[in-house]
């Protein structure tokens, strides 16, 4: 490859997706053309309370609007679509994906009023982009826990960049759609200036087994149940979904489908064609107890435990429509996602006591295998496209930095591999790639409707209400002589329960009063000085008799 | 109210330790004796905001506190011995346990104030215990992950109930302590009436390994680390500790303590004559530095990625003696307790981050196994013992469920299995066994010092603060006009950073004075009414902006 000499440069850096898993955005930049790759959302961690959501930051996006060409979409999962309804907001550009992933942004954008204004454009794995005067994007299919998903090959004036997006090989894939392993080579035949791939099994020896070990077990199990299997998934594993509707035909068995986000996937991927179902083989949930129970399959939603879904009502006798009943055979195919386990737990044991027999990946029992390709794969992807510089993405900082391990184990030079936080950017220019300082990245936190920032100090407000709870001091004080005119009163929230507590509390008011008539005896009567004297006096007093530091709030008044 | 238990028969129940993992407390009754086995602690869930720890409902046994004759030990880990200092606060009796059990027990009452007034009973292996008029305790030598651990049989008119404690068959002990396998099969063959076994590995097949393949592989790290080896590993497990000073030996290296837990137990241990620690192999932290790297070990605390603990600290480099230096090998020689997996990430990715080599359980490297038996190993105590009564304990539902299939496998009757609740009692006489009803039993949620009650309605207003927040509303009225004479005021806590919100506030302060003047016009003047509508209208306003629901406290005075 000849190194061409030129003055513009191209930048390649990460909004979310790298040092975490979630909040997907990958930004390729060459002259005045930028290309965003993935808009996804993340879940919140469990420091930041009251949150709903976590998406990226995106003032680099929005402070260089007109620069930006459009929004290439690897897939329909959350953490890659999921933000798209904030980014779009703020930033009205094209938006270009595949037919189900379109599909399924289209549901969302409905929802958030977008529809209208967003321009959406269809793509095919032999598609080709025009993004701006400098860059085209070409297209190639991977395999991956839903279908039509793509990798992105970015053609620009320094050389190709390719995004993996999510991906493993599944080579028996249960809609047929193959990885294009032929065009992986041609692309990487022609060249790969830079690779950007997943790294969320990097930790992982061997190969991922192929969705379809997963289609075998469940046959098998709805073949053997005596009455109803309930079986909880990922809504958007329409490869899974496929195969229970062939397991519950196969059995003779009619589904019916349970949970809102699992009724909205059956519905897109049913209609854009990912899915076939055999006429007659949904029923409604009503329909469910006038069958027998072993001509019964309840799909629905639940898999990570999560309080208000489909599967954890049941599992706590709280559905409208579908009760457990003992000898019912319940599957949990899905493993929990870090942070869930203890809910998913919950479920299980709240599912063994109402005396169904549950399937749970823990249990090494088949019904669950992961989307994303484990070390030899990573590997493969690799050696397919051999590229000059590597840059670990879609991963914890560990993962990352072992998928590092893996590129220079296939030959990738260390020096040409690159970790990187979100915002950092890794600038190439005539074939040589270095670090170049950081874009502004970071969290942006929505909680309900977004309105109002919701940044450090509400969260740690947050914080300290939750671990003791809050006092509020209400004291009026006169005008003329500065004595208490009425108060103190105290009222405590998730303090301690008052009933039980009444000395504690005398107590603490005998101790405002004494120090505010102090204070005024001595003509302090400054109000920042009272509240001051006031909280310090009354945190020492509770911190001794309770060990605990609730947030105290004095209210001060004058008549 | 407690159920009365009729003075001839056996009971057998738990207080702690069914039904979940932690605060393990059982119970054994026969007329008016009653013998107590454990009293440990739990760590609380995620939805119990504030709480430090949580402990068994001992009411019960306050209640009958004249027959308690004692409380025997099974070994010294925090969910057995940890509820201790708040047992014996309200229910003064006697301690028995095992030397290193009991000088972990010591040090703790001596930090409660309860050192001298608690009476401690050393046990052997050997020692027969008699307790009250009918009931009689011998012990067998098991394996744990703790030294000193025992097994318990306690002999009852109706016959000899075996409690395993927490135990693994572990064939190569680090301190050649064997399992006594003669004295287990010696009860056996005299004859089990009921079995209480742990439950903790029940899902996982095969045998558990030895302890000593740890000490294999933390040897060859030790020795290949080209700078200073970190270990972090739970404080208690003494074999661990142990083996970590015989590779720093092997290895050329010294050994610095670090973490007040780790101090305390290799302290305690050492002089009890469990840890071998050679003459100067121990240095103190400040030396660390002056020594060439690849001579030290630190061993520490933090496995679980605590916050406070000495290895986030270092990950963190926050740590006042000890920084982690690019090249250094850390070992993370624990698995992450369920709802730690988070926080351990965090820490490997730090850690990381400072340029150090992580090995950590995840990645299949032989640095860590459990101490509890898996399904082959709780098969040969169910054959060692052949009880006629079988009772699955220390677990949760699923663990217990499996464990009871386990016993089923191999010939215990079903109909001859008991899994229980906390409380629910099983009642034998003249050799028949079932269930009869319940005894009082939950948690006590510790906040602090554990004054005052945190109960639901405390814990409830804690998640509420901690989701949206706060909002207090302070308006003084005229007595006799009923006009607001000052405010409304809106003071916010963890509800929106104000600043960014003054439009919002106004708005809410408006809604306040006009729902409080229309109701004042037409003579409704009830602080509650006032209060209560102040509340929905304010409620309502908010949710419509924003979609929060922040906890409403509206503070109305009159003068």
């Amino acid at each position: 490859m000849s190194k061409k000499i030129s003055s513009d440069k191209l930048s390649i850096f990460a909004l979310g997706g790298v040092g975490e898993i979630g909040k997907n955005m990958y930004v390729v930049q060459y002259a005045n053309d930028i290309v965003v790759v993935d808009a996804g959302l993340k879940f919140p961690e469990e420091d930041m309370l009251g949150i709903d959501i976590v998406i990226p930051d995106i003032s680099y996006l929005t402070e260089n609007r007109d620069k930006v060409r459009g929004i290439l979409l690897t897939h329909g999962h959350e953490d890659h679509i999921g933000g798209l309804p904030y980014v779009l907001k703020h930033l009205n550009v094209p938006v270009y994906g595949t037919k189900l992933t379109l599909g399924l942004v289209e549901n969302k954008l409905r929802e958030a009023n977008l529809l209208g204004e967003t321009k959406r454009i269809l793509i095919h794995a032999d598609s080709e982009v025009e993004l701006g005067s400098t860059m085209k994007a070409t297209f190639f299919r991977t395999n991956h826990s839903i279908p039509d998903s793509v990798g992105i090959c970015i053609e620009t004036p320094e050389g190709n960049v390719v995004h993996t997006g999510d991906f493993k090989f599944d080579h028996t894939p249960v809609n047929d759609q193959y990885a294009d392993l032929q065009r992986m080579a041609e692309i990487g035949s022609k060249g790969v200036l830079a690779l950007l791939s997943d790294s969320t099994n990097a930790e992982k020896p061997g190969f991922t087994p192929s969705e379809r070990s997963v289609g075998i077990v469940l046959e098998d199990i709805f073949r053997k149940a005596e009455q109803r299997v309930v079986i909880a998934t990922f809504a958007s594993n329409v490869h899974r979904i496929q195969q229970v509707i062939n397991a519950a035909e196969s059995s003779g068995r009619k589904v019916t489908v349970i949970g809102r986000s699992m009724v909205n996937v059956v519905s897109i991927a049913a209609e854009l064609g990912y899915l076939h179902i055999p006429d007659g083989m949904l029923i409604e949930p009503e329909e469910v107890n006038k069958m027998a129970a072993d001509r019964v399959v309840v799909l629905c939603t639940g898999s990570q435990g999560e309080p208000m879904s489909a599967l954890t009502r049941m599992a706590r006798s709280t559905h409208r429509k579908v009760d457990i009943l003992p000898g019912d055979t319940v599957i949990i195919a899905a493993t929990p996602v870090p942070g869930n386990e203890k809910y998913v737990g919950r479920t299980i044991d709240e599912l063994f006591r109402l005396g169904a027999d549950v399937i749970y990946s823990g249990s090494n029992s088949g019904v669950h295998v992961s989307g994303h390709g484990s070390q030899e794969e990573l590997k493969l992807m690799l050696n397919l496209m051999k590229p000059q510089f590597f840059i670990p993405i879609h991963g914890e900082y560990r993962m990352q930095r072992r998928h590092a391990l893996l590129a220079e184990s296939v030959g990738v030079d260390p020096d040409n591999i690159f970790i990187t936080d979100i915002g950092e950017i890794v600038e190439i220019q005539n074939g040589s790639a270095r670090k170049a300082g950081k874009v502004t990245a970071g969290n942006v936190l929505i909680d309900g409707l977004g309105v109002g920032d919701v940044g450090n100090i509400v969260l740690r407000d947050r914080k300290l209400l939750s671990q003791d709870g809050i006092l509020v001091v209400v004291v009026t004080l006169s005008k003329q002589s500065g004595a208490i005119v009425s108060g103190p009163d105290i009222i405590s929230r998730g303090f301690v329960y008052v009933r039980e507590s009444e000395g504690l509390l005398d107590e603490a008011n005998r101790i405002v009063s004494s120090t505010l008539q102090k204070l005024m005896s001595e003509n302090v009567n400054e109000w920042a000085s009272l509240k001051t004297s006031v909280k310090d006096a009354l945190g020492r007093f509770l911190y001794e008799q309770t060990r605990r530091r609730p947030m105290i709030l004095p209210i001060i008044m004058e008549v």
